[in-house]
């Protein structure tokens, strides 16, 4: 068992862990390790949005979306994936990682700021850039099992051996390198700006981020029927909740997804991704809010029934994002999508 | 709104509470406040271990104890409670208040060491003494109304404004003044020494007792109802687990007990008692296990159905004691009774 957080990283803490020393989690858990080289990361979602099928011009923007994906200084790995939002839109979100930033750089500059360029105004879809570049010192991962990467771990060098902080409420908060010292308090509000035809974000520092997907790809059937019914209708109550009411404590926008393949299909796979005022905001929800302690209970029922016989693999990945780490842009989106909630 | 720990107890803190300056926490609590003089308080549980119904030697016993409770230094409080433990054996703990432990000295030198005394042994009934001394930094307690005192907050100078630190995992420990600058980790193992007749534990440094009650008796029909049939068959599962199982996790000993009235009537409160090995072990299972999280799925469900309506009635109190703080005693008690399960 070795700590989330790896050598190259450890500070003296100023803030303590949640956990004594000799904590034993009950159940193995992992994280992605990064070389470390690796400075500062970045995580872009590209998100197109429109009413019902694509049209004609959703699709073509895929298209090319598709084929910049691929050039220069491509992503290391992206994904694609969809969900209806809670004003009836169809949003189709690629959420590409790189690892580093100068590469991402020079990537957006020759082919993703053209994502959201003017010219494509009034097209009928609209558009959005969310992009986050943290220092590796300002987030986290996590995995119920070290065979299948997802999203920034994908880029890792590896998975780490068993990691003692998680399972416990504040895990999170302690495998952040940064929290080390660091209470990752918010400041300052953000606000929305007009460049051009686009709408801006100016942001607020130590925005977090989460997302936070599960993998039934695996699953025999009955452990597929405990998923679908137990597990998932619960899980949808508190997505539903953070889209629908979030904002009151702390969350701008949820989105709760379904992973799509290359031709568009959906896959086995769902990850709700969700934009915080705070670590903390997201800390209480989750520890304390009825929607998350039911999905928390219907988790730890299927896996205490299951034990290590469960096939479905859970990830989630934590960013508390400094103000200048940011950036945020949307072309004729509705004015509930992302961060234009919290403007 | 107020900190839970009182001016004359605050000190510059090296270790951080878990919720933000900002942190509003959704519902009202409230904790017992001593006048400042109060330095440290006494927490005394007197138990009679018999099978079946009391014998004539176990009401004599009781009788004595009432008389003692009432004489010369006596407890500013004290109840009574009866559960039947893991080897069948009924359980009667008398549980007595002191806000002075010159008080209890003087007490216990002339009436209370009597209760565990070797010509007790071989009266077919067990009895044994469990009792703490902590300093005012060395506890906590929380009441989910202002206008009901239990336990050591009877003795308290009134009940504080609606309080900052709870309504999240973590908040006992931020609500203990001693956790502002210390880890309240265990050192050293108890272990079991005879002293004539009774064996008495030498203790280990910081263990933790929690006693945490509920009160049903304002419920009309319907909350009573949900009550018993939703919250208490939840809670009783826990509390059998911790009985039966919780060895495993830190808790020596778990006592699920329903109040007396004075003449040995069973009245509409019942409480959990428990011995830990450290606050961390009592932290985990509350905030992970699974029995404890339904107990606190059925409390959320509960208390957001009804909201300001309940009238269910919680409180808790939580010491961390330093050895010298520790003196148990146990005659003619089997060997799973209490502290002997830790020796």
């Amino acid at each position: 068992m070795e700590s989330a957080i790896p050598d190259h990283l450890r500070s003296a803490r100023t803030r303590h862990r949640r956990v004594p020393d000799d904590y034993a989690p009950p159940y193995p858990s992992f994280v992605a390790r990064h070389k470390p080289s690796t400075k500062r990361i970045v995580m872009a979602y590209f998100g197109l949005q429109f009413r019902g099928e694509p049209s004609g011009a959703a699709a073509s923007a895929l298209a090319q979306l598709d084929a910049a994906l691929e050039q220069g200084s491509a992503p290391g790995h992206w994904d694609r994936a969809r969900y209806t939002d809670q004003a009836g839109f169809a949003n189709v979100i690629s959420i590409a990682y790189w690892d580093s930033a100068q590469r991402f750089d020079n990537w957006f500059a020759a082919s993703g700021a053209a994502w959201t360029a003017d010219l494509h105004a009034g097209s009928g879809v609209g558009r959005f850039s969310e992009v986050l570049r943290p220092a590796v010192e300002r987030y986290e991962t996590l995995f119920s099992a070290p065979d299948r990467a997802e999203g920034i771990a994908v880029l890792a060098q590896g998975m780490s051996d068993m990691v003692q902080e998680h399972a416990y409420w504040g895990g999170a908060r302690d495998r952040i390198p940064l929290a080390q010292t660091d209470d990752l308090a918010p400041k300052g509000a953000a606000s929305i700006e007009r460049v051009g035809s686009r709408l801006r974000i100016k942001p607020q520092h130590n925005l977090c981020l989460i997302r936070s997907g599960q993998d039934w790809s695996d699953t025999d059937a009955e452990e597929r029927r405990m998923y679908r019914e137990d597990v998932e209708p619960v899980l949808r109550r508190g997505m539903d909740f953070l889209r629908d009411e979030g904002l009151a404590i702390g969350c701008y926008s949820n989105r709760y997804m379904t992973v799509l393949d290359r031709h568009g299909k959906q896959v086995e796979k769902s990850f709700g991704m969700s934009w915080w005022k705070s670590l903390a905001a997201l800390e209480r929800w989750a520890e304390s809010h009825p929607t998350h302690v039911a999905i928390f209970g219907a988790a730890m029922q299927y896996l205490s029934k299951l034990g290590p016989a469960a096939r479905l693999k859970l990830y989630h990945e934590v960013t508390v994002a400094a103000a200048d780490e940011q950036f945020f842009e949307y072309l004729d989106c509705h004015d509930r999508t992302g961060m234009l909630s919290a403007g």
